[in-house]
């Protein structure tokens, strides 16, 4: 069950190739690097995953080499949509494929509590007995989920076995979560990791988000979990003006994928149009970024 | 106590003059042609009276004019504001004046049931014992309010006594006020009168609407209160093309300015910039609209 | 060409069965239907078509069949999305099945007219050379386009051939348009046909608008067309209660989709979940409308 | 002429006693620590600033009351609002009382670049002759301005004298800003500071950005105008953690409060209602953060 996960789950790229169509051959260099770095799942098809750029077909190939690769880790896809059609039927593709569950935030345009109730009993009506990661980040939808609203919903629909918390600030929201009574669930959080030993302090468990060192969240974790508060603080701080850059929305992602790709994670860092390409500038500050990221490592080491 | 209050309440002009300064002797003359055709009561600096282009000196001094001229007659006060202190300071100020109460929606960036019941508390808590006319008019605010939360806010605060509904559609929320339970106010109904006879089936007690012919609003108001449905809505279609157009936002404003003028109502059909000012083409248009009003008007008697 | 149409583009519906499903056959009726009342051409899955809620592979059948069963009436496909692959694979489907053009309106998000101007290229890089109907719809999309910037899309791509305007208020907007120099395209209005005398006085060359009278809508053009306009005023006039009550959003579909069932459009008023569903007072309200507008016709004839 | 201007300028906050009064002798030990810490001018009343939540009266007494402190120090005063006739009253007012500019973002609402022309034309119409610093701050205004259309404003208007890029990410704008020709404007960054030695490198004049320890604002500029990049990377990652705790929005500006009290720069962290109040978790948060940033400084010295 999902609600019992804990660890580092990471929110994986889409691959493009050099034509921008999907690069699945960069699939599983993909999942073998995340797992080389301490992931204990993965998240396809967010928002940072490029997943309103594909199409159906598109998006079910990724999320089925994903699952394939990944074997008995577990796999969850984002399937939010406008469009509840979509949802449900990529809902069932990819659970039919193996997929541990999927994400769904509200979709836009949700202003009331009411609002919120009704959509989840729609979407659950369409997509029936599925584990959930409900996603909280109103950023990306403009929707928001009170503390009071998310209990309800997770009291409502037993199918909601993780939270996603990425409502910033988080931190005050995390506390109040847990402090609450009601069935527990898991809460993992995105935010781009910027705040993760902090949200570990106030009790999550585990990030779900994107970086192009997966090795400093797990490691954040398994130091946190350790009891090792400063270290895992040490730790973070290193990669943290990485970390920023790379929170840098759409051209934070493209800065993320070109990191990677000279770690050898995937074959480009291709980002699908619409969307940012890099310039020689933004090149140059990454060789920086990562060589100040590499000193700092090298002298704790 | 305003919560037992029905029948017409206009949502009246905020003159300018030439120099677009505000043109109190106007107020006058505005307050004797809405008493004239009417009105039970006015609602001053709401959106369509321009409330959003005057300071904090020229919004008392046109609420106290209005309030100084209507006499008996009730006046709301538009208060609403991102701006707490801007909010409580003008609701002082007006209620020392004479105001029957004010009207507030909840400001722009509330998201959740949570943070609307907690802006409102901080609204209560600033302006105290003052009778209130809630505004649901997530047009204008970007802000939902469901049946439940109403309700609730209605629970909280004694202080609401009338709702003025205006999120489009409002016929069925309408309905659902009147069903439940709780402690009765007064819905008054806004959306440009467009949808007047069909709300007052709904059960509401009376429009909250600008017009350039107010009578027109009285009258259907009447005719429904004597139970001639059919006179009612027959009155109303006589003038639905003129009322139309006067619905379409700020133009809707300025023309429904300008058709008030010809009326006698007020000296100057000016909107204060930024704002819409009418074209050669516009005016033919409120010339001919007028002309087939006046014909049906003809036709009917 | 499209830019050289002019005439009654109906917005067309979508019809659903008691399950939910496409109702495919009523797409027959609903043809015939709406070209016994005077439609020079169809556009389907618009926001009121409530393509929103259809997967691809229906949104590609509900085409398929208005094409085919439209004949040489030429259907215009709405392909809107915030997902550019989904809108370039459905563009090439439905002009490969025989559409007339697509219609496109700017994704939500686009903030500035440099946002715009490179949406659209990257549109047309993709899709390539096919007929255009560029929709300026920020009620819908949050983006504006003004006057400058529509005509300087117009000027950069000559597959744009003809602009559905509702950008309310549009009137003045129709003029800009109208008196600017550069290719001339058609313009057509939506605005839920609300405004539809006077646009065709401003300069438009039709509506593209859906009501559950199309004869209305025809007339009114025709009249138009044939200098009479007064009778074109009074034609509109009589069905405005229910243009109006049709013009509320998605209930006002809900209540589109009845009135047309009553008169055998279609097999079923449903609207797919999610979605309103319409309430008794509802239908006694349909009920009511439609007995006002028939006592005025027959008045009239 | 503050084109020419370069340098730190610190977004002052606004002082509030137990009772959320206005702590005017606050504002001395304000001015007095920041002007300590390396400050080259102030910018008051911004977001963070808490200026939507005074009266004029207390706007204009907080604006005097730093510019008589700061002597020759400039004080940039932000006056936007949605509401022009309190932006031009508030612009005038501060001129009077010696400030050497205003700070105007564009009114939420604007959707095009003529939108955005039309609004600039109409607030110097009213405002006249005063210096003006132009934030580029979509998060809060929803307002989009693309680089050829500040370079439009710039081009109209002489009296933007700067510009304050906050659309995150900056990084590429500020570049195409440099490379673009027409008359410099300075350009000072916001974003909290985030990205800073980046931006320096992009050819910014300096940050405008709040930060409990100013002279890592000041220390970062001075080691960067030095040439000694590395160290000035060095100073800002230091401080990074505690930074990006401070870029939580209100939350951030909270915390910012309570670590400049704990410094003595004013007397009460408090944040005027509606806004956030610490919890005690957050406290034990600044204290560790603070305590890790003098560690660090500490092995630094």
């Amino acid at each position: 069950m999902l609600e019992a996960i804990e660890g580092v789950f990471i929110v994986a790229q889409t691959p493009f190739d050099d034509r921008q169509d999907i690069d699945l051959p960069s699939v599983d260099t993909l999942v073998d690097f995340y797992a080389r770095h301490g992931a204990n799942g993965l998240t396809v098809l967010g928002v940072s995953g490029e997943a309103g750029k594909l199409t159906g077909e598109e998006a079910l190939a990724v999320a089925g080499r994903y699952i394939a690769r990944a074997g008995t880790m577990p796999v969850i896809v984002g399937v939010s949509s406008t469009n509840l059609a979509h949802l449900s039927r990529l809902t069932n593709a990819v659970m039919d494929a193996g997929a541990a569950g999927v994400m769904i935030a509200p979709a836009p345009g949700i202003r009331t509590d009411e609002d919120l109730f009704r959509y989840f009993e729609t979407v659950f009506a369409a997509i029936g007995d599925v584990p959930v990661v409900l996603q909280d980040f109103p950023f990306a939808t403009n929707v928001g989920m009170s503390v009071p609203a998310i209990l309800e919903l997770v009291k409502r629909h037993p199918q909601i076995q993780v939270l996603k918390e990425e409502d910033l600030p988080s931190l005050n929201k995390i506390t109040r979560l847990r402090q609450a009574g009601g069935r527990r669930i898991a809460i993992l959080t995105g935010n781009n990791a910027m705040y993760l030993p902090l949200e570990l302090e106030r009790g999550i468990d585990g990030p779900m988000a994107g970086f192009s060192y997966p090795e400093m969240l797990s490691g954040v974790f398994r130091l946190h979990r350790a009891g090792d508060i400063q270290a895992a603080n040490d730790l973070f701080d290193r990669y943290l003006p990485l970390l920023r850059y790379e929170a840098m929305g759409f051209w934070g992602v493209a800065a993320r994928k070109e990191a990677m790709r000279r770690r050898g994670a995937l074959a480009h860092a291709t980002m699908r149009q619409p969307g940012p390409a890099l310039t020689a500038d933004d090149h140059l500050e990454i060789d920086r970024l990562i060589a100040r990221v590499e000193t700092r490592l090298a002298e704790a080491a």
